[in-house]
C-alpha cells in the first residue's frame, strides 16, 4: 500500500471536526539560544492533550457500521489510550484499554474521565499484546493499533500539513520518534507538501531503536528501554519503519538531561506545559544547534500530558 | 488626580511597540467544571512572563531624558523587579532592583539575565523600602513604585482593555488583588470601556489586606501575609485602593488548597504554565461558582513566572 496525498487530503478534511487546529509559537529567547528561527507546533493543546486524536479518530472513523458497534480496543502507555477512549466516545462507540501498569497516573485518570474501560497488565510489549487479544477474544472489538497503521500514520500526518500551511519555507521538521507514527506522518506530509522541507528524527538515547533500525536497515527490538520520555518507549512497526527508512533523513539521539533541560527551558520561556517525549525535539534541536543555525525549523510537541507531581524531581 | 478613559487609550498605544498583545483562551472543561464560559487572559505569555510588563514600560517611558540618564530603581519580590530590568534594557536605561531575599530563584534569575542590579534585602516592607532609599541616595535613580503609581496603574489596565476588545458583553472580570495596581487597572479599564461589566477581585485569605481595607474603608496594613501565591503579599497603597474603593465590586476570598487546586486544573487541562497568583481568580470562580453560572467572566492570568522545581511539593 502506497499512502498519497490524495490520502492525506482528504483525511484533513475528515477529522477536522473532531480536533483542534492547534497554534504554532515562538520565542525569541528560544530563538537566540538556538540560533535557528524555531516553530512549535503546539499538540499540547490538541484535544485529550496529544496528537494521538488525530490517528485514533481518523481510524475509528473508517470503522464500518458493524464494526462501530463492537467497540474498538487498544494497548498504550498513554496518550493513545486517552484518544481512543475521547474518539470513541465523541463517535458513540465503546473503547476497551490496556494500559501498563507504570503509565503516569494522569494518563490512567483521563482514559476513565474519557469512559475508556482499563484492563492492566504488566509494562512488556509481550503482555499488551497478550492481553489486548483476550480483550477481543471476548467483546469482539476491532483493535486499533497506536502507530502501525495507515489510517492512524496519515491522521498524525495532518499535524504537519497544518505546520506547513502555517509556516512556508520549513529547512527542517522535527518530530519525536517513539513508534514512528507522528515522525512516519510528518516524514510523508513534508514529502508531499513541502518537498525542500527535510524531516530529522528526535529520539533518547535510552530508547534508540529507531536510530539502530534505520543504521542496520531492519527493524530492531529494544527490551528494555529506559527514558523518562514515556512516550517514546515503543519499536518501530513495520509499516512506518518503511515509511521512515524512504522519507526520513536521520535521527539526531539526545541524553536524559538534555531532554529534562529542553522540556525546562519551553515551560519556563514559553509558558506551555509539554510531556517529556514533547521536548525531545527542542533537545535534538539544541544538541546539534550548529547544524540548525539560521534555518527555519518546525518543532512538534508532541502533547502535554504530565504528571505535575513528577515535576519537582525532574526540576530540583 | 482623576484617570481618565483618554489615558486608558494614549497609555495603550505607548507601550504597544514594547509588549505582546496577549491571547483569550477557553476550555471546554473548566467551562463544564465551572458552569460559566470563561475566559483567560494569558499574561503569563507577557513578555518577561507577566503583565507587569506594561506599567513598568508605561512608567518609563514617562521619565523625562535626565531621569533616564540616572536610572530606576525599584523593590519588589519578583515580576515587577523582571519587568523594570527589561523595560528599562529595551529603553537602554539603568535598573535597580531591591529584592526580599526569598524571592524565587528563577525570578532572581531572570532579573540579572535582563540585567538589572540586584540589591538583597530581608522580606518585609520596610527593608524593602529602606534599601530601596539607600540605593537611590547613592545612584539618583527615579524610583517606581510597583504598584502605587498612576502610570503603573494604567500600564497594567491595557490587559483588561485588550479584554474587552476581545470578548464583549463580559458579566464579570475577575483580577487578583495584590498592591492592586493590576486590579484597580482593570476595574477603572471595565468602567470606561465596558460598564456593564463587574470587576470582582480575588485574595489569598492568607493575604486579604485588601478585603480588610474595602470592608472596613481604610487601607488595613497586613504585616505577615501567609500564602504562595508570592505575588500577592503587598499592601495596597492609597492610589490603588482609592480606585478599588469606587470601581471594584467586591473580593472572594481563597484559601491555599483552592489555589493550588485552580493552578494544577489550569496546567493540567489547559497545558499553560501560571504562577500561583495568576490561579487566584480561577479559585474564586470555583468557589462561588453558583455566582456566576451562566455568566461571561473574564479572569486575567497575572503570571507564569514560577519555580518548576516547587511544582512537585504542591501536586504531591
Amino acid at each position: 500500500m502506497h499512502l498519497t496525498k490524495q490520502d492525506f487530503l482528504e483525511t484533513q478534511q475528515r477529522i477536522a471536526p473532531y480536533i483542534h487546529r492547534t497554534p504554532v509559537l515562538t520565542s525569541e529567547t528560544i530563538n537566540r539560544l538556538s540560533g535557528a528561527k524555531v516553530y512549535f507546533k503546539c499538540e499540547n493543546f490538541q484535544k485529550m492533550g496529544a496528537f494521538k486524536m488525530r490517528g485514533a479518530t481518523n481510524a475509528i472513523l473508517q470503522l464500518t457500521d458493524e464494526q462501530r458497534a463492537k467497540g474498538v480496543a487498544t494497548h498504550s502507555s498513554g496518550n493513545f489510550a486517552q484518544a481512543v477512549s475521547l474518539a470513541a466516545k465523541k463517535l458513540d462507540v465503546k473503547a476497551y484499554i490496556v494500559m501498563p501498569s507504570n503509565s503516569p497516573s494522569v494518563k490512567k485518570a483521563a482514559v476513565k474521565g474519557y469512559g475508556g474501560e482499563i484492563t492492566e497488565c504488566i509494562p512488556t510489549l509481550q503482555a499488551r499484546e497478550d492481553t489486548v487479544a483476550k480483550v477481543i477474544a471476548k467483546t469482539g472489538a476491532t483493535f486499533l493499533h497506536p502507530y502501525n497503521d495507515y489510517d492512524v500514520i496519515l491522521g498524525q500526518g495532518t499535524a504537519t500539513m497544518e505546520l506547513i500551511e502555517e509556516v512556508p519555507g520549513l529547512d527542517f521538521i522535527i518530530p519525536p520518534v517513539g513508534g514512528g507514527g507522528l515522525s512516519a506522518g510528518a516524514a510523508l506530509a513534508a514529502h508531499f507538501f513541502s518537498p525542500g522541507t527535510k524531516t530529522v528524527g528526535a529520539e533518547p538515547h535510552g530508547a534508540d531503536d529507531a536510530w539502530k533500525s534505520l543504521n542496520q536497515g531492519e527493524i530492531f527490538l529494544q527490551t528494555n528501554p529506559q527514558t523518562i520520555a514515556d512516550g517514546l518507549r515503543t519499536n518501530l512497526g513495520d509499516k512506518t519503519f518503511g515509511i521512515l527508512k524512504e522519507y526520513m533523513e536521520r535521527i539526531i539521539l539526545v541524553e536524559e538531561e538534555e531532554i529534562v533541560e529542553a522540556m525546562r527551558l519551553t515551560m519556563e520561556r514559553i509558558k506551555i506545559v509539554i510531556e517529556p517525549s514533547g521536548a525531545v525535539p527542542l533537545a535534538a534541536l539544541l544538541k546539534e544547534r550548529d547544524v540548525f543555525t539560521g534555518k527555519k525549523v518546525g518543532l512538534v510537541i508532541s502533547g502535554g500530558n504530565v504528571d505535575l507531581g513528577q515535576l519537582g524531581e525532574l526540576f530540583r
